[in-house]
């Protein structure tokens, strides 16, 4: 989008006059030309957000500096904040089992560079997606997960993401339920899609008891994993209306687009750091 | 739209070869011509649908003779079914609480002549909507509910509503939930608008339920009135994006939008006859 | 939505260094706690946009002072702005012909509140709205236009307009085409509703050129009137899918849902001064 | 889908009684059993539009005898008919130029079964694509147009689709306009996507076009290719809706998405016999 290297800044704290004024001089001060500024207060919660994006053009500190001189303006307003280059590359890894939709349209959007990402592995508890795995040049490790090998399979998991320094992970239609052996590892870091519009029809089958209720619209969700079902923050929703003539295979094939897209945005979303959690809900920064 | 007089005949059996062409051949022997045919097949039930409308130019039955000579085709095949015309105005009542966006929208519907219906009387368990009613020169009844008084209220609605000679229920955002004293005089014949996108957020508050989860679409349902609370079958749907900087006034500013045309919508097909109950869902035909 | 009084100020100029920090710390120098700021640069055309709205109440400046005092800054910044008090009342007067729907919905929304604003009078090129009016208790003005009266038409419009103090205008499906005797007296301070997805079918008849076109989907447009016909700044836009089962009547009836929800948003974009136009395009704060 | 094999007919003629009921007798005479009926007329051009489909399980006659048998009856009724058994696989070919999305898009849809097609080849005016047809297993042929060759490319083209017994033809976002060379021989079997809300912003650039005007809604138009350039009969359309936030970059990477599903969808109802044209627009049976 932007050839310029940025640093992109989130902040929430409570919220109290002269946050903006404050930040922003400080960005200036040394240098930083603001290229995007989208702040936000939750007045339920009393609570202000702020994403910032500067040119590091004429930025005068690098970033391990500034996380030492912004610390003490910082503390001041008990903010909770990171920041970030633009620049860095992110290492995602795709969990898979049968289904090769969702696989298959990260793949080309990684390779037509749509999403700038590494992408190191790919793990499936199935072995039926290593020959897309294989085409786009991507090693694929199959860890086979049953019942009583569960806590196993999820420690060689979490051994493969370490080893391969795995910054976020995508389950793109895994059909396996994670514990906290692998979500504990990484918080607010797992993206899930679920193939119905949360919080209704979660757990197993959405499509089916979508139909079985008789609605005149489907969706699909992405959120954030956590340790309840399908309880994580919400990043990207979407639907589609559908008519009685339609059968419950017509709801799987048209349910497809729907998941790759929501999918696709909510990674798309991570990458580009827009997503700030609060409370388990997210803000999107524009 | 259609000038000339039409009949329309609703159907459902068991899915047996030959229905259309026994009652096509039917309706054509009595030189009736079919402007409008929707068939359709649930092959998970095995069960047949059909609405059909046909011109009454120059059709030789009455439709009383019609319902007797058409009868043993119908008892041959198990048919349920229906038939009216589609020139006969049905007459409907509204129900209202304090909120009055979704009445003035009825009305004026009502009034301009989408709606092709009469609305002899409106029912309000407040006395707020009252001025909008003398304003379109309809009657208003306020019927307080308390708890103590409710089943002695719904009598009273029944009373009102079978005094002139209502043939379905609108019920226009009202805030109390019905009782089978009301809902079994009407099976299938009170439409509500519920404001979540069912099943999501039943009951009470979905927008602010809605706010807490974080969901990042929200949406109106239009469905029948059973005995189960928000539970009946689904008539009509529709959802709208909302993003982070909305508040919980903005998802009902915006929701009201929804409900609105939601409601207005399955008002619509109902009053056109073209919906079919089966096993709890509605079959809309186009 | 917020019971505190603000002010709104709107902002744009070349997009240069340290615009947000010296603007946030003017306000906040002054008392003022900013409760939303929205800002926004076009990188094609290098401009910068900020909208930003703070509590009034710990602020040290009327707005009178403030005009003069931010002068200086604003003047170094080549910025084109303006501040608004949230608390001051629009006044609005709304334009029709013969059809009914919109200006029920916008009469609807003002009584019930969503509009802030006043509506002094509503004027008409045909008399068939005038009930509406009486039973919303607004003056009604007939303003009979002809090819020949035209101009005269108009100024008597213009007239009334400004005998009435009023603000900005609605065409609430107005089906005359304004000339420069009333536009140029209300430079972007005209909204019209346009029954088509434009670019697409300007002009007369846009149902009727998209079913002859074969569309799958119709719109509403909702934009500000300039001297070029269809052609002003758009400020909002919706679709609906149809079906081939649908006439041009069905096209009607369901494009006036679109319509009216459609210009109600830019008519509440507008009172919320939410809306910057800058190259004949709007920029819309969220 | 559906497991047993079925023969779908499609049919167009003057609006006349009795059509249904003499085409559903007929074909349950000979033992059809009729799975989907969609019928439907046009009373602004008096057309009587029908597909049906019938189970082949009980059914007396082969296709071959159906086509003789059927025509006195279809003759009678002045219709333009066509018949086809759903088991027949249709040849698919993909045209490309540099832009892979659409690709890899439609050729995971083949792969994992969405798509009941075969594909015997890829042909691309650039040679950018070949490895994804490789990936593929596709037959890819790099066939270079510039304005000389034109013509010679085109009849190129056309010898390798007769060559290959090609049924009908994608466009996946190539980028040359086909002369009558290549139309004339696949009329109604070419599909093409354009990145725009037909007919706003036809030919090239049109995420540019509507970047400059400012709409708040951008769509993507899948249509049967004729020779006027994008004025063909249109299959389906989708819209997304845009901010002010967004670039042209951002057009463009979700636009794609729409693209995508807009031309998969157009195939899918290609393949199954679910578009019929008339008048220069599509009829699609539900």
């Amino acid at each position: 989008m932007n050839a310029t290297r940025t640093a992109i800044l989130l902040i929430h704290c409570p919220d109290r006059k002269g946050i903006v004024a404050e930040v922003s001089g400080f960005i200036h001060q040394h240098g930083g030309n603001v290229l995007h500024l989208d702040q936000h207060v939750d007045f339920e919660e009393n609570v202000f957000f702020m994403r910032m994006e500067w040119s590091l053009a004429d930025f005068d500190l690098s970033l391990e500096s500034f996380r030492e001189v912004f610390e003490p303006l910082a503390r001041r307003f008990e903010m909770i904040w990171s920041v970030e280059d633009s620049a860095r590359r992110a290492r995602m890894a795709v969990f898979v089992s049968k289904q090769p939709h969702c696989l298959y349209d990260i793949l080309s959007r990684q390779e037509t560079g749509e999403f700038d990402v590494d992408i190191p592995l790919i793990i499936g508890n199935h072995d039926d997606c290593r020959h897309i795995a294989e085409r786009f040049g991507i090693p694929f490790h199959h860890v086979p997960v049953t019942p009583e090998t569960k806590a196993d399979s999820e420690r060689e998991q979490v051994r493969l993401l370490e080893a391969h320094g795995i910054d976020f992970v995508v389950l793109a239609r895994y059909m396996q339920i994670l514990t906290p052996i692998v979500v504990d590892r990484f918080p607010l870091r797992i993206i899930n899609i679920h193939h119905s519009f949360l919080p209704a029809f979660p757990g197993a089958r959405p499509y089916h008891s979508a139909y079985a209720r008789g609605v005149k619209i489907i969706g699909a969700t992405s959120h954030y994993v956590t340790a309840e079902l399908d309880a994580g923050p919400i990043i990207e929703q979407d639907t589609i209306r559908v008519s009685h003539r339609e059968t419950i295979e017509d709801f799987i094939r048209r349910g497809r687009d729907l998941e790759k897209s929501v999918l696709a945005r909510a990674v798309w979303l991570h990458l580009r750091r827009r997503i700030l959690v609060y409370n388990n809900k997210t803000v999107l920064f524009g």
